[in-house]
């Protein structure tokens, strides 16, 4: 293990000691569950290793005193009153829902993290003798990932009144199974209501290279970029790839690839500015002698800019109609989510940049391109994300790492932050967000 | 029912009769496998359906007094020995198997056609009182379509020799599930060794436009066109297509979208002398936000000229690298499969232009772009394919359609070619050939 803040960090420095060891063994525990070899992880959203996770997890809140509560949409809450029923609610978590072969960290890291935490912050204010000024909730969000359900954030989007509950029960997988169907299946169509919380944190891995190119244990996700993800449809028509003369032919594919090679072009005109990706082709029937009669392409346009996203919709339409009418085929823009950019709570910054200082380390100030749970949330209550450094830039990939001194560290100022919380309350943030 | 060339067929051009209602009537039977909605046929090689229409096949075998065998690559034989032990073998059909979401007339109405002309003549020898001088062998080739295990026309392959028996039996579907286990699971993993027989004939839907547009009822495939079928992987890095710089993004589908892209331009360069096509796309691991780590395309070059599919594939070689370079990925050609240019047998089509003319109609000779079992057999004896009209052009959709009276009629000079073969023997076609 290199040498990192946490190894150095005086004593008196942490508000409310955090044990690194547990929190290891809490992070080897929960990867068991999807776990393959090199690190990787397949733990989609609702399946039985998601199933097995959060079994984990309310196990741990049952061990540990945490009440449990499942919403409709299948978030999994676990709420340790120590602050009597009105007190103010601090919700602290992330996600244990994976990509398809990707890493350990992503989401998970969030969860043990708050755990950790929590914990840290209740043995403190015991040790203290002091009754918290809050009450505590931690979180595990439904399908963050998007990767089995689209679109993504779905559990956290529903808490927030952001998605219907119904259209988002009823979104489908590739089988052709809903929400629905597989909170049922895995025994998390829950039926409890969870109020919108106070404040809500999250720790996440950064999943870019900033921290570690600057050599920084600690940022924070102060501002989020917008995002407009369009599910494309091309239709062709399916014919075989023998006779069928070459100008006779409509391939819904050829459509697709002319907007994939055409949203690279785009992004390169915006420098830095815009994102753009195909994740995701479906092709039909996807027989290597027939035509592709149908195409369905997953398109994200990101930004943190609002005018530059709105441009870029256009300049994607535009290539949409070009790239059908090239190769004759028809097109159905069959979904646009939308998310807008915006700023997470300066309250909470200025909280976690004070935490940090105790340390002597600043909190360096990030964008986040991606979605997160804290994203959805900060539409309704005060959220931030603390970001721990990221081995690599690397995210959804097995090799995905960060350090166990940064997993620590990370750990230890969202139980800093949380202390604070408990002991001042609200007015932690507020006082907060008026000194920046 | 347009009128037809059998519509208005004088009864003594008839050799051997047949019986459209009958024909039509086992058309129908046999479509029950797999068939859906609007002529729409789902019966992948030795799938259930698969199992299910060679199940009936095997009862017609049964009920007609046919010897049944199926060889160790699940080739489904019916023998038919009228003449002897040592009398030379004319074998006939076509495969049973189809593409997802195909038509009911590719492949099965061969084998169809192939029951109803055999029957036809040996009523007519019956009636004549005469002892054929050959014997009848039909057959049903196993994967055909190479839309579930990939190469297409393992079957025949595998009987001429042109591929490996335990290399065919390894060949895997999308789920992994290996021929030999598929055979294995629909109990047609066979003992039987069937001889190459001394002529192979095979009735097709012409599944282009050429008939139709001449307004002729009849077509022989006198020319084979080659191809040349690569499996390539482009291979990226999975990352979040959220925070991943633009720049730092391997993105293997993007190549592949390049390659297909390429690949239509490339045919453009060489007018009608060259198709191109990528049919199935895999893509890894197929989630929105995601940036693709691997991309596997199937690909296909054909044409009528060794020179320019030769040149073709210099060029692909050429743009897959280039490809690569601008993605910024590695690539794989994980398989090569080759099948040369062609022609089929001369003798057989002279007895085909032979018989038509009986009924006042000329054969139309054809090139087959596509890969037929009388291909794979024209290898190790002489062959032909008879095209009957499709309607449109259109093969490998579930709007695929022969007109009946065109159904009937091909029927009709497949069955006066096997009177032919059985009254003449070989010398049948060996005149033929001398004679052109």
């Amino acid at each position: 293990m290199r040498a990192g803040p946490a190894a150095s960090m005086p004593p008196s420095a942490a508000g409310a000691p955090i044990d690194p060891a547990r929190l290891a063994a809490m992070m080897e525990a929960v990867s068991v569950f999807g776990g393959g070899e090199g690190g990787a992880m397949m733990r989609l959203a609702l399946s039985p290793e998601d199933k097995a996770a959060r079994g984990w997890l309310a196990g741990w809140f049952r061990d540990n005193g945490f009440a449990p509560a499942v919403d409709a949409i299948g978030n999994q809450f676990g709420r340790l009153e120590l602050a009597g029923p009105g007190a103010p609610v601090v919700m602290v978590g992330s996600h244990l829902d994976s990509q398809p072969n990707g890493g350990r960290f992503d989401g998970a890291l969030g969860v043990v993290c708050a755990c950790e935490a929590v914990l840290a912050v209740r043995t403190e204010m015991q040790r203290r003798g002091v009754a918290p000024a809050c009450n505590f909730v931690i979180v595990n969000w439904t399908n963050e990932e998007g990767a089995r359900f689209q679109p993504s954030l779905l559990g956290s989007s529903v808490f927030t009144g952001a998605a219907e509950l119904d259209w988002a029960l009823g979104r489908r997988d590739g089988d052709g199974v809903s929400v629905a169907q597989a909170l049922d299946a895995i025994g998390y169509a829950g039926v409890d209501t969870v109020a919108v919380p106070d404040a809500f944190l999250e720790l996440h891995i950064e999943g870019g290279p900033v921290l570690e190119r600057a050599g920084r244990p600690l940022g924070a996700f102060a501002r989020f970029w917008g995002a407009s993800k369009y599910r494309l449809a091309f239709i062709g028509r399916q014919a075989h790839t023998g006779p069928t003369p070459m100008a006779e032919r409509k391939d819904a594919l050829l459509a697709g690839a002319y907007v994939i090679a055409g949203l690279k072009d785009l992004a390169g005109e915006y420098g830095l500015e815009l994102h753009t990706s195909v994740g995701r082709l479906e092709v039909f029937p996807n027989s290597p002698n027939t035509v592709p009669g149908e195409a369905l392409l997953f398109i994200e346009l990101r930004s943190a800019s609002p005018e530059i996203l709105a441009k870029a919709e256009e300049r994607l339409e535009v290539m949409i109609s070009a790239a059908a009418a090239r190769a004759d085929v028809a097109f159905e823009v069959r979904a646009i989510d939308r998310r807008a950019a915006g700023r997470m709570d300066a309250g909470l910054l200025a909280l976690a940049e004070k935490a940090a200082s105790a340390h002597g380390v600043p909190v360096i100030a990030l964008d986040t391109v991606s979605g997160h749970d804290a994203v959805s949330l900060s539409a309704v209550c005060p959220a931030l994300i603390l970001a721990v450094p990221s081995v690599g830039g690397v995210i959804h990939h097995p090799t995905e790492l960060t350090a166990p001194e940064h997993q620590a560290f990370g750990a230890q100022i969202l139980a800093d932050m949380l202390l604070a919380l408990a002991t001042q309350g609200l007015s932690a943030i507020r006082h907060g967000g008026e000194s920046r």
